[in-house]
């Protein structure tokens, strides 16, 4: 299996070198085997493959996340999309597709909550 | 709103113009109104913004079907990925992310779904 | 609590009296608790109250199971809706309306699900 | 398709003239093209359908959105099927039937949100 | 069917003799007729049965809630389950199973839920 | 992280010694990564744990597939909570327990699910 660096090299690229020690923290008070499982499995496994670019890997986690309505973990990737260069349009029309598939509240709400995390993520850019 | 000359063609370019007619007839004598929602709305409006890139639009389209489990438009859609240019590995890959945030049962069964499509895709390819 | 007489009152009038025989039979093989539960409080209970008309109660649950994909127990009231006096292009007006909430997927299955059950309900009734 | 005009009336007539001008604002700072969406297809294609009278039609959406567990959009239609016509106690019993179909957590998720939400109408109306 | 002491005394074995006034209370203004439905079918019908053992029958609570993505229901569950003996870790360890079936996201939401809830728990226990 | 073989022992603990090798013939062809992901963290993280007794771990797997309406790994994971010494009535509690929580129409269908995967497994066993 994946080593524990490969996990934390990916988490940095996804989520931002600035906001890993942040969200590690925030994790291991929650639960640190869930901890262990997101560096290991999620970031050591998963997101460590090169088969997608992680542009589209990121608009992809979008797309699921708004249809299932996780709206704390869309914020989250949201703002990983536009660090991986998706501008916010394309972010926009991802979302505007959920109308498609999962209904217009979901997209709605997706919607709102990707509007906070662009303002978040162009203030601590800027 | 879109004209419905939009919708047929950007439904061609993302279903195949092969199977435009097949397409249609079906959901005509499903229901002739979810039908013209189908062509004017999804394709004339929603499919035909050029700000992602079909290859990029189709994926997401996946990623959402798989999450919810829509088995049906998912193997269609599956097809619609590999017509613009998206490798099986790469469908592949986004749906094994779906184990990460819609569980392990939905990427099973959406990659048995997709097994299934990219076959019949290969086949009429070939 | 309601006693059980109203409970097979109410499931005749909303699953039709020919059909009650089979239908408990058919519970009762799967689980006699749950064949219980659904005379005593589904039918004896909810069912029973007389604030909502029965066509409107029928074209809110087919709102309801469309929306969670319940195709088995869709066809079953989308022939207790006609029933209750619902036409076929009303209960196509509430299937429809379900791409707004839940996608169009949900909305496609679920007129597919009703095209069969409203053909099945033409020909007992014919 | 129908003409813009019929959209902004059919809005009014289900959310109330005097909430068109707010709720507009509202989904333009969103995404000016879902406000496009909703105008033009949701009210001006789905909604300005005669086949099902209004009241019927907004007890449905109430139906679809408390099993989908969106309770923003919901509290919307609590007061728009107030506003149609619908009293408290059909409303309540439409939210108590979710219990049968999406468990008993929805319905009284709902029947929070609808209680707020016919507060909010009563003092509005009076 | 069930007595209504049934529900009421099995409703005190999950929730706490001390919270049972509280509760109803609450579910009282919420819906007298959803309230009655919890007491008679809830807890004088379906958690009144004697074939799981109570500690179980909490956890699985807390299984299918955190799937559901119920957080307030959830939370009451994960002190019901502390009452009836299961650990905190046990608790923790139904929720990380959660992360294979349900995803990440619902597993992190659940875990969150459940830490405040044992919080709760462990002071007013103390 | 886990070793292999600790995946693989505690696969065949779950689902039976006999059943392993079809289980990754099968998983092998679906998707090698996926079935790598099922072994190492799946069976060889998640499910390795002591903290739950086997029997309640998968009576809470059954509860949760249930719910999420998963009901070919339901049908598994049914045999797998008889292997690990639940009674034919114990499954049928937490099925009864799901028409609380996530409605009667997912009970039933897990009802039917689980009827057919107790009678496959009497017929190995005996």
């Amino acid at each position: 299996m994946a080593e524990p660096e490969m996990g934390l090299e990916t988490m940095a690229r996804f989520l931002g070198s600035e906001n890993v020690q942040g969200s590690r923290a925030y994790l291991e008070q929650l639960d640190p085997e869930l901890h262990r499982h997101i560096i290991d499995f999620v970031y050591g496994e998963v997101y460590a493959g090169d088969v997608l670019d992680p542009k589209t890997r990121a608009l992809c986690t979008v797309a699921m996340l708004a249809c299932l309505g996780q709206q704390l973990q869309l914020g989250v990737y949201v703002r990983s999309a536009r660090r991986q260069g998706a501008s916010e349009e394309e972010i926009r029309e991802v979302l505007r597709q959920v109308a498609v598939y999962a209904g217009f509240p979901s997209a709605w709400n997706a919607l709102a909550t990707s509007k906070r995390a662009m303002e978040d993520f162009d203030e601590v850019a800027s």
